[in-house]
């Protein structure tokens, strides 16, 4: 036998490091390589936490729990208020941020200006120095968005006057918060904080804001997923792209807040704004998203991911069955397409609330259906639709009100495994926008990340060590 | 050298007729076919006509220049007018409608009915049997929409008093037309007449138009190219699909609507009115086309296809090198799915002048951008892509203008060369509505069909005889 094997040809199966396959295919054999690589990325206390949260049945039964209160979750806008009035526990010298917790020594440079724009927005100091020594002194307190069932784009930024969407479950109850879209160019959430900045805030504060609180009051409220839905067929993935669901939301207040008392001229103003800013809907998809995310969180035993989010320093991860508790690591660059005048050299790290779109199967999850966005953020739609077949590998299942027409009308890759993560070492795809190092600077460009997977390496090693069944 | 050939196996190649290779395949041979059929249809009178056009350097010629006009077109939203006032030539007792002449008593069913409710709108008769006397009597002039460079979907009809899109050409000059869109349901275009139909005629006679007038005034025109543009990267095809296209027009006409005098009241009725209807934007692409291809009409030789439009019994086409000349065939039904309740047996033939959307390179010809219009239409993605991909087997070339993600950023298949299609039996693909066959029920389903090839055989008999090079 052995030496009939010898005679015979070679046909090899490589599995793992490819210079194996290598040194026979240049010796003229015949083999086929398929990647590999040890389970945990070969870290033996990561390896033993899967080995028990894989296939356990008290694992399997909450994350089927969890994943199945994502998918009945029906976010709802139902209305537009200021922040302190109505985000429970948010105090009145406090400043709410993207990510996990950061102090100001250690915040990026955009989100430093975002938190002097906002002091100064609040009148807490008279010019950017004296907001600056505000923010170092302690008397403000910054806490993540996400403490406060809050999310905000870039540095998040939301400070107790500011107008915010509110969003309800009408599935289970509870509300969720997201600031409006400034557009783009010199805004806040950049760290943009020159008076013209501040006087754009203003106006949303004063005319924006009441007059979409009005419109959504004479909508009833706004079922967000089907309108979701309308736009992930209409190339959105609705994390960077988010042209189609704009201007789905724009026809729908559009009729409604000229049945109210606003005056033409505000109408006209607030209408002109929204039409102009394509990424208008992107905070009210953040919204929706933390929605649907905060129906499955806190399930015991869940390793279902239900947030993750980045500070522009660290990015941090939130488990159902983990509680409140962060799992962070160095928050990664971004890969993608630079505005002209600019480069990789100017970018800051990925930053913002936005991968939570990612995190409820849309945004990156959802490229597939959203060719045209390559344009933006770089590959080819053919990439598009291989990050979106990727992240079937590392999810719970499939979310069918979320349909993506170039798959085969397939429901999106939904509820992110985070066993499935550290077991494949697929880490979650993101395209966001980049943020320039530099406060106020604005955008640069966009592209595409990946979640550390070391955040859900730590997440796995503590699961293992909660788990009650 | 035979001996060999017979000890051997077979491997075969097949072309044409499926039969022989089938045989072959039952006896165990190895066989490929390859799909053929001789050009013309075996026609030797077309085949003839085709041998004397293809590689005619005259015809080439005339072709590169068609092609390049209606890529140089610029149509422009100029304005909104009533009909008879704006379009030369329209008489006051006149009424235009789909596809090529046909006359009252050989009109379909609800062709009829949208004839009658033009009267009744106009005023001409006091109730419906008087209309239709009025219709037989040969007291009122019909004639094609395209016989005055405008177009209008499905019966097509455009009588004196309403108001009309005017588009522009701002490469060539030239203005072309098309009515307003009622919207779904009981509409004046599938021949329905009652009074609520000729009522919200009439308001759009008095509100609608003068409003839009004013926006567009305001606005100082629209470019409708990158407009299409934009909804062909948002799924939209902008034939049988316009839901983004739709938006991105209510987005521009919104904030100069509100610059406008028009009362609060009335831009609230407008603007809900336009909000409640996907489909607002088909008129204006169908006039868009209509310019493009006006454009490249009228050049001797040229075998391009500048207009394809069906009366409900009649399938017509135009030939850019034929001048004013129509080729008919009887009108195709439409293979799709229908609403519910209806089938197959209560459609009317394919109707409209909507398939100059096809004509241009969208609709039909672009549905690989569209997947999510595989649900109306029937079909999969993968049919849509497919359809796309064969009908650059029957154009030109393509329309950088027009990109379609999904096919990598290809253009758009545009330029129909009427040889092409005769050479290679492919016939043009149309995506459409279908209408019952009786006056007044409506849209009953939507889906695919082809332009009869006889069309396309006839204008290259009579080009081969025209020919001047």
């Amino acid at each position: 036998m052995m030496n009939n094997l010898f005679r015979s040809n070679l046909n090899v199966i490589n599995v793992g490091l490819s210079s194996f396959a290598d040194s026979i295919a240049q010796a003229g054999g015949d083999v086929q390589h398929i990647d590999w690589s040890p389970p945990a990325g070969a870290d033996r206390e990561a390896g033993l936490a899967l080995a028990r949260l894989i296939n356990h049945p008290a694992v399997e039964e909450a994350n089927r729990q969890a994943f199945e209160r994502y998918l009945a979750a029906q976010p709802i806008l139902k209305a537009v208020e200021i922040a302190s009035r109505v985000i429970p526990g948010m105090g009145e010298r406090m400043l709410l941020h993207a990510g996990p917790p950061v102090e100001w020594d250690a915040m990026c440079g955009p989100m430093q200006g975002a938190m002097v724009g906002a002091i100064l927005f609040e009148g807490w100091a008279a010019d950017a120095e004296a907001a600056s020594r505000l923010a170092a002194s302690g008397a403000v307190t910054f806490a993540p968005c996400h403490h406060f069932d809050a999310v905000g784009p870039m540095s998040g930024v939301v400070s107790p006057s500011m107008p915010v969407w509110v969003v309800e479950d009408g599935a289970h109850g509870g509300r969720t918060f997201s600031n409006l879209n400034e557009g783009l160019g010199k805004v806040l959430r950049f760290g943009a904080n020159e008076p013209a900045v501040l006087e754009r805030l203003g106006w949303m504060r004063a005319v924006l804001g009441p007059a979409l609180a009005k419109a959504v009051q004479t909508l009833g409220g706004v079922d967000l997923k089907p309108l979701i839905a309308q736009a992930l067929h209409m190339g959105d993935e609705c994390h960077n792209r988010n042209a189609a669901a704009s201007g789905l939301l724009f026809k729908r207040l559009t009729p409604a807040l000229l049945r109210t008392d606003v005056p033409q001229a505000d109408v006209a103003d607030v209408l002109s704004f929204i039409a102009g800013n394509d990424h208008f809907f992107l905070n009210l998809s953040m919204a929706a998203c933390k929605s649907m995310l905060n129906a499955a969180h806190n399930v015991p035993d869940s390793t279902m991911v239900t947030v993750m989010a980045r500070n522009g320093v660290e990015f941090g991860i939130r488990v159902s069955g983990a509680g409140d508790r962060w799992f962070t690591a160095p928050a990664p660059m971004v890969d993608g397409l630079f505005f002209p005048g600019y480069s990789a050299e100017d970018a800051a790290p990925d930053l913002g609330d936005s991968a939570i779109t990612e995190t409820a199967g849309i945004g990156g999850f959802a490229m597939g259906t959203a060719p045209a966005i390559v344009q933006f953020v770089g590959g080819t739609p053919q990439d598009a639709i291989g990050y979106t077949r990727e992240m079937y590998h590392i999810t719970l299942g499939l979310n069918s009100a979320f349909t993506l027409p170039p798959l085969g009308f397939a429901g999106s890759p939904a509820g992110i495994d985070a066993r499935k993560v550290v077991d494949a070492g697929i880490a979650p795809v993101i395209n966001t926008g980049i943020a320039h190092r530099q406060a106020g600077v604005g955008q640069v460009g966009a592209g595409i990340t990946r979640a550390p997977l070391e955040c859900f390496t730590q997440a796995i090693n503590t699961l293992a060590t909660l788990i009650t069944g």
